[in-house]
């Protein structure tokens, strides 16, 4: 009863986050998402594009799949931002966010309790015997806490 | 074993947050905790008060005691930046958001597994038995949350 609690306030948190980004995508236009988020900082699109990334990239990490868009990675988590890659546009970054957040979160739904205290995939079983917190619910907080951080600068879009 | 292993994880979280505070409070000048952290947006030392006038409140809402310093309320969370109110010094402000981070935390420490699954101060008993997810370890998430969104933010005054 506590551990479905507690799946329950995390998993809230971090679906609450991905809607701040959604409701993001129907407010901005083009032209916001394109801007600078603070002079000389990453642009929105950047942003959108990482955080997809991240997202696209928690699917092996939980043990729920394949990346659906290996190729982000190398544009959104391997490269700056203004490194001269170059972004797909806003109408597919939007279109994969939303189909990686569809499956992603459509294995959340399914995961069963005790199974969020099974380790993820990149931590060693010797590791995971010692350090039992390095689960998958702790990639779900922590990646609830790295979308937050990017949603501060994001809302300077607007 | 289970309740204490993500009692853990989040109050791990919470503390990663605060020393990223405590960091950011050794790097930069005072120049640039008075600095804008984009144009016309928050300045770092209007979130600097935030911050810590919302670590204050969870005092009370956790039930660890009053607000240590309940002038801040009015400047940093009930009043925007800009908006004429006099703050105190960055010396006062970083002496703040210390006293108030030890008391608190101390009580964090302290706080047995069972009892982060109690009611928070500001939710009804009635309330709380329909929606138990509303207890004190929920109020450390989504605080944990909120003080990544302006890390965020705050990272730009580097």
């Amino acid at each position: 009863m506590e551990q479905q609690l507690f799946i329950k306030m995390i998993t809230d948190a971090w679906r609450a986050q991905n809607k701040k980004v959604d409701e993001l995508l129907d407010q901005l236009t083009e032209t916001q998402w394109s801007a600078d988020t603070a002079p000389g900082k990453n642009t929105g699109i950047y942003l959108l594009g990482h955080l997809a990334a991240v997202n696209d990239s928690m699917l092996p990490l939980l043990g729920f799949g394949q990346k659906m868009y290996p190729e982000l990675e190398n544009i959104f988590l391997s490269s700056p931002d203004k490194s001269g890659q170059q972004f797909p546009s806003l109408a597919d970054l939007k279109k994969y966010w939303n189909e990686i957040n569809a499956v992603l979160n459509g294995h959340i739904n399914n995961t069963q309790p005790a199974d969020w205290f099974t380790q993820h995939t990149s931590v060693s079983a010797e590791d995971f015997a010692k350090e039992p917190h390095r689960n998958k619910l702790n990639i779900l907080i922590s990646r609830t806490i790295h979308q937050s951080y990017h949603l501060g600068q994001l809302a300077y879009l607007k």
